[in-house]
């Protein structure tokens, strides 16, 4: 591919390679970070609003309870979402997700969880990198979420973040111009919207797509649809020990479809138990 | 800037220039090609549509009437869109766009559109990337046409244009998966969308920002927002024998209050008739 004059060979500027993230270039285990992130803010800022304590979907997230809070249903989570990660400007975001970073530790290995990276993945993106691919995430996860580690995480520029996003608004305070963050959803990149998030935000398919849920299966589908080589990668969660063991019925991550498309296409899975020597980098 | 250790170094990864296209990376006059190229469509289209001969906005378009168009408002330009822009899968449109700009030509300099780019902008683009900067164009012009024609024109890479954009659609066809264009807009990325859209899809804001209209302001405002050395620029026209002379009045790329801004802020305003030696480049 990277050998000119080769039949398989690719122009470096069509060299796009993407990576989901949860599940497949960090954990994503007992919850999506991101979720975890909610939820401590949302205890953070407990104190503000007192009502809280009695007051679903508050209450659950405030007693660590996370049937009640599932209880609340998806109303429940976007009232969750937009408590935490609306209402303040683009830059006040990303300090309150930085500080959370420095400050807050994974419950089961007790690391940052930007330290909760899978070691194999990053190995990886440097090979694609120096065979001449631009590498980019696309994640359901929320691009704003996403910049404030991925660049020093993973090598990959803010731009090259594809994610879910809420709207900006953009408007001048004290003469002074912000982008404050709405409650309301600009687009959605998981299942489907993956692919057509990579068609408007990056403009090229990729030749290389690495997954690890059925939320990757379309990405995956829309990679290999492509002229040419091509690569399509699944991570499989075998390891209980050092990682965790889950798939068909995880809520979180859940590898079903993709994985049986994966078997009957060929397409490489990964067992993280058989196929890596490590999991997470040493610790900083 | 680009020297290290002086007080207003940048580095690499920081260093994001913005360029708006109409107008000020390529010609405008005498309407956006954009809206010419849907127009050439409804032409190419109306055959099969008997019914448009008498049927607005249809009927204006094929009589080559833009007054009458215009009387069509907002509702009837938004369905000359939803008629040209959408309908077809994402690599349908890029066929149709190509062949346009193959096969157009523009009716007073009698060129390919693609070759109506401003000599000294192409100029302007290779210095700064010489300098370490990324260089991406943030435009009103809907994001799929501008990357027909752009990455050749400009050397600038397709997810590094950022546009206005409807909303795609995967969808399996025969098995085969495609993303349809839909007739409903995702994003307008204009005026205070342009900030707002740098923010969403390049993630960190410019230190050097290029425009030539009130549609640009904002994007100027924001870039001068930042800290540390910053550039903010407007093509104004004034070239009515080799280009067009066109500022406050016009419908087209209207430069009113920017250029009020950019006079008491003291950004630069580069004088086509007076600053740029040539226009267009050598036809190819």
């Amino acid at each position: 591919m990277t050998k000119e004059g080769s039949p398989d060979f690719v122009p470096p500027a069509e060299r796009i390679a993407t990576f989901d993230n949860d599940g497949t270039l960090w954990a994503e285990q007992p919850m999506y970070f991101q979720f975890l992130f909610a939820m401590d803010r949302i205890k953070a800022l407990a104190p503000q609003h007192p009502e809280w304590k009695t007051k679903e979907p508050f209450k659950s997230v405030l007693a660590g309870d996370m049937k009640g809070l599932l209880a609340s249903g998806e109303k429940g989570l976007l009232e969750i979402m937009a408590r935490t990660h609306a209402g303040m400007s683009t830059a006040e975001f990303d300090q309150i997700v930085r500080e959370w970073f420095k400050t807050a530790r994974h419950p089961r290995f007790k690391r940052p969880y930007n330290e909760m990276v899978y070691q194999p993945m990053l190995e990886l993106l440097a090979y694609v990198r120096a065979n001449g691919f631009k590498t980019f995430i696309v994640s359901g996860g929320g691009v704003e979420f996403m910049r404030a580690f991925a660049p020093d995480a993973y090598r990959i520029p803010p731009d090259q973040i594809v994610g879910s996003m809420g709207k900006l608004k953009y408007e001048l305070r004290n003469g002074k111009p912000v982008l404050i963050k709405l409650p309301e959803v600009l687009f959605i990149d998981d299942k489907a919207g993956k692919p057509e998030g990579i068609q408007s935000f990056i403009g090229q398919r990729p030749i290389f797509a690495f997954g690890n849920s059925d939320g990757d299966q379309q990405m995956l589908e829309w990679t290999a649809a492509g002229r040419g080589a091509r690569f399509m990668g699944l991570v499989h969660h075998t390891d209980a020990e050092r990682e965790w063991a889950y798939d068909r019925e995880s809520d979180v991550g859940k590898l079903d479809k993709a994985w049986d498309e994966a078997v009957a296409k060929g397409w490489t899975v990964v067992s993280m138990k058989d196929d890596w020597a490590t999991i997470f980098p040493p610790t900083k």
